[in-house]
């Protein structure tokens, strides 16, 4: 058990705020405890001297108690927690509402409870809570109508509803949990804390939650990397969609980060994401009982041709694949199974097989090196016992420990086979996608917990130049900066093409002089932005051409916009973009996860297909090179279509550089090289625009 | 009630092969249908006197029956069914299996029973069915363990197992049915001769199926067409990916065609594809029962807010939108619920909300006209009554005519309710996202029953020409033709740019001095097919250069491949690819749908993003239309990233053409138009390949 393991595991419970009053919450959690905690109840509360039979003390501090939970009205919870904590207690579950969620008087008041949290140093859950349960002291600490039975999933929600909802439903289907949070308005504790806690619990076979936002992100990221080394994370993060974000902002006040953050953040972060109750709980289930399984590889053994085809379309949809049995099992097929039955998989053992022929085709399937996993899939016939093929089932999974999914489709009789299998921790579906589905989970925390995250390369970068280059809005009006930028990146190594900004025709002429053949000049202003569209960028001019080319761009400027501040003219070495593939990498930063880097090809791949990929900065290598293989037109940077391939090593280490930059100033809030050209020989960091926030320099 | 009325509704059926031993087909059936059958069973044996204390006849002619179900084995069944066409019965079920599905000889037998039926004009099922099954009569003429309930859905099945299987589950889910069918082997009556006659049966509400493959696909998208105008159909097609496919062949024999087809072939028909067993019957349950909405608009009422969001979510991920309500409701909605709940959609009428209000919150829902439908969400509380909630949701959907879907949540408490709900036709859920899907197949339906059909368009086309450039083929030992097929596209007045094929050097200088600039040499050989890769392409050759340049080509192709046959040197007038888009418009012959035609960008939006589109030929102008519009790259094609847009409308028409063309040569297996470079100032195909079968012209 980690750090909370009191808040989880206490002796003596005080309720604050303890009455007899029917209908109320300090009646209803007096009475959930009274009825099954294994440790002492201790009603707090001046105005009686007993509640519920039990003796009533008037101060926290005469209750000796190891966990508080808070039910008084919200003017003098803050009080309460306080007194608790000056007595010692040092673990609060704060069940009063009416503070963050309610306007700006509560979200004071919720400010001075962390104080007050912090100040004690509290293991604080809520407020707005339903309280939190753990079943391994059989202690219900909230005022929903259900207490649970136990089990191995721990369950955190930010809806305390869908609680009471869970549990009415899990506790018919005899599904049970460790240890239950309702989070409230994560005041102190987090989401994240609470999967620090249950990972270091042996008792939490998987974490299961429904979050509608995540506080720290990064922390997040951490805490879930280490513990889905060994415990599995399933989570519903609702507000997937822009309807959904909204619902949830005006539900819990979460502020809306990006969806694609949350995405990338939680895969970053090791966590299944299920985009349903359906799928939370059947891949809970699976992933709480069942052994991993060590490839990908399906064998599905049924006795129905059709259900075979539809269980094999759902492999297809998923990120298993059907096993290609080895010749000796082929063989041993074909000595045991009827003519008209397909030894090939799915393997159909036809529709009068018996238990006897079923069984004999799992075991040989099972035995196969090339399985990783199963799928026992049954039409109802009038040979075959439901109970005993759920048994066979079972033992065979164990005896070759590898995970078996069930398919046993029918009615009523079901039901006997159906308990067999669950007392075994296996799910029995009607449904031949949803068995597939339930083994897919498997294998995606199969591959999650065999991850290794490497460490982000630290570079070798002048720190001091760019803080000073970034240093340049502090004495303008604008925060945001563009070309006149470019030395930021070179100060982070990222190549960027011979050029420089300069403010008279004839620095221009002596700056194009240097540079090889012709050059691109460009306007440099913060007021003027759509270059183009004012005639402010001209490219191929020659070095004859660029004194009057530099006075043709300021007064083009001039004339567009009197008032611009004009900083100068960019006169910069041509780049080949038609030898080159336009990249484009970039970064804004996300309320909850920080900086999220973007990369993408540029124009119409960005602009119009809107093929991007992200990660949550900073980026190990091997994080910017998945970003370079994962978007659509990746093979474009292979080099498709009979070109050479682009440097993409120097595009990984350019995704490196710049989640280095951002990572180092967090005062750089989004900033966008566009195009990063790519040719065979490297890579050139054309344009950059950025905004900075001077205050946090 | 269709065609087929007296085979779901007989006055008397024959079993021909009946008998009383134990464990056989002939006595399953007989025993089943004596169960039940409305009408008189005649068993057909000449070894037994009688069956099951029927009185037996030895000949089919001597059983006056309007249904006869063959049970005999293989050998004799022909001759069993060859008797009954012979004695004036009409409808026959071939239970025996041993057909097609058998080899070589099966498949004879097949052959010689599919010219039987025809012979005797059979309504024919089978062979190798588990049967049929009609509620209305109450019959049950399978040899499965379940007899359906009554309902309205009819059910077609590939698998007889799936049938059981289901059948064992729905009797369980009070879920009925009116007719059920066996396909079998589908020697005579197939999928499109269901669907027809269930769409004239007013009994069927919906019609569902499960299928491996469908033999006739475009009968079967202009039976579904006219039927999908008053009666839905939800089908399983399996085979959708790769694996399941293969599956698919090696169970019934089913010839793969490519699932492209078969998705736009389903769609054009009008057909709900389910992906899973789950979202079939979720899908039909709804649209067997409940109202279509007038409009995509859902509100979500609930008592609980983070079961709301994920709901919410369901409906961005859904082809539905969250309603907005008039002013008139969100003032109504104000002075109806409390301060904390949220008058906006999701409504949140609060966790202390008694069934008064959440009865009420709903009705001001259903009474704003913006709101087409609605799902009631709740979790379970001390103070609400879910049978009463129930009870008031089924009211207020049918004094509104709009379709509720329901989401209790909860376990055993929900059975009263659930009952309530079933009842009236209303599946309960726990996981929200089923509800909103359940919904989300009634707004699709919604939109198919008030689809109108085009016909193609019939252009005034050169066949005749065209059937002679095809018959190019009938003298080479190759079936491919390539650019000498030019004037093919010509005849179907699709715009080529100018040019010729020749064959001497002197005949490439006249050519190229009729067509003003520039212009575009090629090698014309059927035997080389990467002409650029030799050099066999010359672009931009001006007049005096034309004579060398044709020398030179015959020189590479000579040099490059000794033997191949030289067509000659096409001569064509330079198009300008970069003023134009790229597209590709092609057809491959599908196995079951015939032509399918296919639209893209060309280059690396076929080659790499595979950003296509499919329609079965012959396709109507709106649905040609579709096709541009529907690849993600079609903004570039309207003029993005400010470029004038392409002259989209030429586009259309030469899917158009191209469907013609295709339709009215089956003997063109394959054809490729790539590029067709379409400008602002329309389109021209710059070159074509195409496959012909010189047997079909």
């Amino acid at each position: 058990m980690g750090e909370l393991s009191e808040l989880f595991a206490p002796e003596t419970v005080a309720v604050v705020g303890a009455t007899e009053r029917e209908g109320s919450v300090g009646r209803a959690i007096m009475d959930n405890l009274v009825a099954d905690f294994d440790g002492t109840v201790v009603p707090v509360n001046p105005n009686y001297d007993e509640v519920l039979g039990i003796p009533c003390v008037s101060d926290i501090g005469a209750a000796d108690a190891d966990l508080a939970v808070v039910v008084v009205p919200p003017k003098i919870a803050v009080e309460a927690v306080r007194q608790a904590g000056e007595s010692g207690v040092r673990n609060v579950v704060v069940i009063t509402a009416g503070f963050g969620e309610t306007g700006s008087e509560g979200a004071a008041r919720e400010r001075e409870l962390r104080e007050v949290a912090e100040q004690y140093d509290l293991n604080l859950v809520g407020p707005n809570s339903l309280g939190i349960m753990s079943t391994g002291v059989d202690m219900n600490a909230t005022f929903g109508p259900e207490n649970a039975q136990p089990g191995g999933m721990s369950f955190m929600s930010q809806s305390g509803a869908f609680i009471t909802a869970v549990l009415d439903w899990a506790n018919d289907q005899d599904i049970g949990f460790r240890d239950v949070v309702s989070l409230g308005n994560k005041a102190v504790l987090d989401e994240a804390d609470f999967v620090r806690e249950w990972g270091d619990d042996p008792e939490t076979d998987v974490v299961i939650g429904y979050l509608e936002g995540i506080e720290e992100g990064r922390e997040f990221i951490d805490a879930a990397r280490e513990v889905t080394q060994d415990t599995p994370i399933v989570l519903v993060k609702s507000g997937r969609t822009d309807a959904g974000a909204q619902a949830a902002s005006s539900h819990t006040g979460t502020i809306a980060g990006s969806d694609e953050a949350y995405e990338t953040g939680l895969e970053q972060a090791g966590v299944i994401r299920a985009e349903s109750v359906q799928e939370l709980f059947d891949s809970a289930q699976m992933l709480g009982s069942q052994p991993l399984p060590e490839q990908d590889d399906v064998a599905i053994i049924t006795n129905a041709g059709g259900p075979g085809v539809m269980a094999t379309d759902a492999v297809g949809d998923s990120g298993l694949s059907m096993a290609s049995f080895s010749d000796e099992t082929l063989d041993t097929f074909s000595e045991n199974l009827p003519a008209e039955g397909n030894i090939y998989n799915p393997v159909d053992v036809v529709g009068d097989a018996g238990n006897d022929r079923f069984r004999n085709a799992l075991e040989i399937a099972l035995d196969d090196e090339n399985v990783g996993c199963a799928v026992v899939l049954s039409a109802p016939t009038a040979v075959l016992d439901y109970a005993q093929l759920a048994r066979d089932t079972v033992e065979l999974s164990e005896e070759f420990d590898k995970p078996v999914a069930a398919c046993f489709m029918g009615g009523q009789r079901v039901e006997p086979a159906a308990e067999v299998l669950k007392d075994a921790g296996i799910p029995n579906y009607f449904d031949p996608a949803r068995a597939v589905d339930s083994l897919d989970a498997l294998s995606e925390y199969a591959d999650i917990s065999a991850r290794e995250y490497d460490e982000p390369t630290e570079f070798d970068v002048d720190r001091e130049a760019a803080h000073e280059i970034l240093s340049a809005v502090k004495g303008r009006g604008d925060n945001r900066l563009g070309v006149e930028a470019m030395d930021l990146l070179d100060a982070y190594g990222i190549p960027t093409p011979h050029g420089e900004i300069v403010d008279s025709a004839t620095d221009a002429e002596a700056i194009a002089a240097d540079i090889e053949g012709d050059v691109v000049m460009k306007i440099v202003s913060p007021d003027i932005l759509h270059k183009s569209d004012i005639g402010g960028v001209k490219v191929g001019v020659s070095d004859d051409d660029v004194y009057d080319a530099y006075e043709d761009l300021i007064t083009r400027a001039r004339n567009y916009q009197p008032d611009a501040e004009i900083i100068g003219v960019q006169v910069q070495e041509m780049v080949d973009l038609d030898s080159g593939v336009e990249t484009i990498v970039g970064m804004n930063r996300d309320p909850q996860f920080g900086p999220l880097l973007l990369f993408g090809l540029g124009g119409i791949f960005v602009e119009i297909l809107e093929d991007t990929t992200f990660r949550v900065a900073p980026v190990a290598e091997s994080e910017a090179k998945e970003m370079t293989e994962e978007i659509d037109s990746a093979p474009l940077l292979r080099g498709a279509r009979g070109r050479d391939p682009a440097d993409v090593p120097a595009v990984v280490e350019t995704i490196q550089r710049l989640s280095q930059l951002v990572t180092d100033f967090p005062a750089i809030l989004e900033l966008d090289i566009n195009p990063l050209v790519a040719t065979p020989d490297g890579v050139q960091a054309v344009d950059v625009r950025l905004t900075v926030d001077p205050d946090q320099l």
